[in-house]
């Protein structure tokens, strides 16, 4: 693939090479920075239309602060692949998202320059406010503290976060700013009324500032705009303007800007590090995509991609075998929707992500999208289950634990049947351990009152939909992966699933498999390796982690010499269970083989999900290794398989 | 003790019987109650400020709306006593926050006048949100669905998902009524810059309506307010009102109403309810504490109270015998800043709660209040860490769910040295279910990289901290209980622990208790009775959740017949973490009795915290059972004695 001509870009080494740039100089490298983030992201794939959306603030904000003692903390850091570039990552830009490879997101053991990783949304003010807490109180760190600068987009802004950010940041009073990069989109485009606000403010006229600059911010513009806000000010006599929301909250407003024009935004920041003292907010235009048609032009504006072709915008998508988990939870919520008008959906900005998009074109008026918003979103659904409606929280598990205080406080011990399902279980791939669902079945299975299932498999997804439609008792959660299902025949909806009741796979001796979760297939795997070598185990698919098939596990238990459970989730979850079951029970009084197989003590870096599962033990060669270590089978080939 | 007159409130049985009241009446009624909750809660203790300054605007709602049907929702619930009184429960009013009384929060298997529970703040505008949607979408419950109200405190307002629900609300533009009570004290008062900008609109002009009222709302207005309101907006022709926050959040606003004045409040609902469309925030500013001179007088405005005399406001408080933890946790944080300037707190809305008012007080620079606002808090802290400082992020067990996320992806991914001091572990008494402090120790103990530590006395905590303020290399939690320590001696300044060690309390035979936590003191009972049994167990203290002390547990698990963990939280936790460990060893393999005692799978309502560790099967008796029923001790007299 040709590589984009880049002089200018090859002879940056260092932000600190900025310095010495002219106005003009800048532009064009935000030129070359483009085609190279363009070339990059076509060889790797990754998060492409946010980077494209912040390479003039990008150069503007290297050229003009001295990061890494000034902390640049990218909000959710899709947009960071050009800072990378910039801060002497450019020979490993195109490893994105690789194995070994350079993260997709800012990492502090990456770089100085990433002073602060991120990957969920909506921390970065929090982060930033820290850094300057900690810069004036004489804190210390790699780099010494310089000034602290958040960049968060408008649907990041619109997260509980963020403004529990603002209204701390206003509050102190610190030399502080915040950077609102304001492109009307976040990965859907955002909703609320904040997103409508900024709509109203983009509407206006540029370089307004309103009452807080008016009172003194007009200093802080650079000579050559006073005139346009005086003249801007004057425009607004007598009206209520925009940027008061900001105001309110203790900001000094600036803007909104042409996030494009370098001849804008390079006096701006001059000005502001040259004069701010607390906090301060530039509102920047930009447009998610920019300068590379394909990405401006999609409807996403290029916010993830595959590998592509540059000329063409052609994406290079891998063949699949079977639907998608989230695919297939569309289809069969879609089934139960059309069977029963009180089933409903909540996303918190996922409508895609989480396989809603087909609901709420078939039935808007059942399909709310809330918006970066997970705490809201499982009240809401809480309080929709108390008006008699069948709510399905669709969140990622990661995301989830955003709303954790409230699936106890308003779903849990309020026993309100609102059906969490929970995509992205499990180990996730090129989004790494900051979007792994390592948790859930821990965080919600000793939760009083909550049933907690994992699917199998696709077609077991069906069912479990199904069973959770069915289900009014109480709160009931489904865990599924990211990815590809098993190829197995889908029913055209699902059968409700008797609650607590797993189901045996096959019948074998010595050892019994008991599985959780989409590990059945390499569960399935190791368990024909073993029969090969003469040792055919028992399998079982335990469905439910609460409440537990007690019948099945204790029958297993009675029947072998070992009992193994695997799972996709951390120590304190499905395993824990049955072990604390087993104790009650009395069962390990007099001995049984028991081990549970869990997601190690480790946050693991991106690779595929197979590599993952790999470095975390949960591959078939390791259950099988697993299985004859129990038995006391000499196996010296184990290390070498697993090598 | 004497109990007030209250003719009119006497015949009271609900609602409905306020409809036939005159406005005279209604503010005659309020006299009652006030005077009737003040009687109650002279009696039993409890919340008190807060219902006081809702007396009018109880009534008023009662008298104008029509629960259950309508949904009228009271944020946190603190001031839901007289709703209670109203709403059927006055006979058992003087059973709050007691064993098999009225909970001191709104509950829905209380009451159908409770149509959504709460107890943590800010949940109320998502669930009236709900309740409106479920409404207009068809759903059914019990009473019906007709006008959801919210009622929210100015510091509640400040939490993100109070924003998340706002920015929703407007959004959707569903008929939706928020009153926003605005007594400028949460339980301290409240800080954030939301806060300084409520004070304006307090100070501003009375029923000033604003950009939106202009547009339309002037006509909400009752008649008597419109011209009041038209005066009003031509006073801020020209300039930047109040209100227009909520306004850019899609609500229209009307506000400032004196709260206390029947006369503003009847007119302005009444007017709501017949003609508003969309959302509508009521902004009426009230005196917590009012009407009741100790309570208005007191630094909490009466927020909390022990049993008192009426006349005199002297409260009855119980004589302790030793510090509470919460204090041993102030004087021994206290005692690491005076030796580290580094050391710095951050407390979201509970300084004194968490006991760290005199901090504030000696070393305010280094105190950071951050309201009710436990995602930022927890990421703000991150960031000091990251910054050089030596952050202790103090917050109620219950209440870190609220951060949870933060911890995993802004703490424990990036392994950043915050120390979370974590109060009120365990059951709280008479907060109930909704303050349990059960989860903790799972949802922290699987996180990679943190340190989960929980204190057996109020000399160990000082210990815990030391070692949280010695340690660097990554996050640090510890776990205290409410209430009184034990008694132990104090040192003047704790010993940091070598991490990952226990200690060993007693040697003893067959059977090892291994206790982490508080729940030491009931081991320590239980072992007294059974030694006089002829059983003397050994006994352990863990200190460490995580890492494990390995060697420690394997020694135990080898030298006895039986290895019994006991803790104060849910399955998932520290016996959990024990299990996986003695399974991947082996030590099942040949039997061993073991068994984890932790706390049961049902949420406990108030009652003292030892009578619900009594409900928990956690006291010493309970564990004394558990020992004997392990060795196969007979003992028929077990029941009889727990009963």
């Amino acid at each position: 693939m040709s590589r984009p001509d880049t002089p200018l870009l090859d002879t940056v080494a260092s932000p600190a090479d900025l310095k010495q740039f002219s106005d003009v100089q800048l532009k064009t490298l935000a030129g070359e920075l483009r085609a190279e983030t363009i070339s990059a992201v076509s060889e790797t794939g990754g998060h492409l239309g946010a980077g494209l959306g912040v390479i003039e603030l990008t150069v503007a904000l290297h050229a003009i602060f001295d990061a890494p003692k000034d902390k640049i903390i990218w909000d959710v850091s899709h947009q960071s692949y050009p800072h990378k570039i910039l801060t002497g990552r450019r020979d490993r830009i195109r490893t994105l998202r690789q194995k070994d490879g350079l993260s997709g997101f800012t990492k502090r053991s990456e770089s100085p320059y990433d002073p602060f990783g991120a990957a969920h949304s909506s921390t970065s003010i929090s982060a930033a406010l820290g850094f300057a807490v900690a810069r004036d109180l004489g804190g210390a760190c790699d780099g010494g503290l310089g000034d602290a600068i958040a960049v968060i987009g408008d649907g990041a802004m619109s997260a509980g976060m963020a403004f529990e950010a603002m209204n701390n940041a206003g509050h102190l009073g610190k030399r502080l700013i915040v950077i609102l990069n304001d492109n009307e989109m976040s990965i859907a485009p955002p909703v609320g009324a904040l997103s409508s606000y900024l709509s109203r403010l983009y509407a206006g006229e540029p370089f307004q500032e309103l009452k807080a600059a008016a009172k003194g911010a007009v200093s802080l513009l650079p000579p050559p705009f006073r005139e346009g806000a005086k003249r801007a000010k004057d425009m607004l006599k007598g009206m209520t303007v925009g940027g008061t929301l900001f105001e309110a909250l203790g900001f000094s407003y600036i803007g909104p800007l042409n996030g494009h024009d370098m001849g804008q935004l390079l006096p701006v920041l001059r000005t502001v590090k040259e004069r701010a003292t607390g906090p301060i907010l530039i509102h920047i235009n930009t447009v998610k995509g920019k300068g590379y048609a394909p990405a401006e032009n999609a409807d996403d504006k290029g916010h993830a991609t595959a590998k592509f072709d540059v000329v063409s915008g052609k994406q290079v998508k891998a063949k699949s075998n079977a639907p998608s988990y989230t695919s297939v939870f569309s289809r069969a919520l879609l089934a139960e929707a059309a069977a029963d008008a009180k089933v409903c959906a909540v996303t918190a900005a996922m409508p895609d992500g989480t396989g809603l998009g087909l609901f709420a074109e078939r039935y808007p008026s059942r399909c709310f999208d809330v918006g970066i918003a997970e705490q809201h979103g499982v009240t809401f659904s809480a309080a929709l289950a108390a008006g008699g409606m069948k709510p399905f929280c669709a969140m990622y598990s990661t995301f989830l634990q955003r709303g954790y205080d409230q699936v106890v406080h308003d779903v849990a011990i309020q026993r309100l049947p609102v059906r969490f399902a929970i995509d992205r279980a499990g180990l996730v791939g090129a989004d790494g351990a900051t979007h792994a669902g390592s948790f859930d079945t821990a965080f919600l299975a000793n939760l009083p009152g909550m049933v907690v299932m994992a699917a199998a498999d696709e077609a077991e997804l069906m069912h479990m939909v199904a069973t959770a439609a069915a289900y009014d008792d109480g709160p009931i959660a489904f865990r599924y992966p990211r990815g590809e299902g098993v190829g197995v025949d889908l029913p055209d909806r699902g059968t409700a699933l008797e609650i607590g009741k797993g189901r045996m796979i096959q019948e074998g001796g010595r050892v019994a498999l008991l599985s959780f979760g989409t590990r059945l297939a390499e569960v399935e795997k190791a368990a024909e390796a073993l029969s090969a070598r003469g040792f055919t185990p028992t399998i079982a698919d335990a469905r439910f982690a609460k409440p537990l098939d007690r019948d099945l596990i204790l029958d297993l238990a009675a029947r072998h010499e070992a009992l193994i459970t695997i799972e996709e989730g951390a120590v304190g979850g499905f395993g824990s269970h049955v072990a604390q079951m087993l104790a009650e029970e009395g069962v390990f009084d007099s001995g049984l083989k028991y081990r549970s197989m869990v997601l190690p003590d480790t946050f693991i870096d991106q690779s595929s999900p197979e590599d993952m599962y790999r470095t975390a033990a949960l591959s078939a060669a390791d259950i099988e290794a697993k299985v004859l270590e129990v038995l006391g089978v000499v196996r010296l080939d184990a290390k070498a398989d697993r090598a």
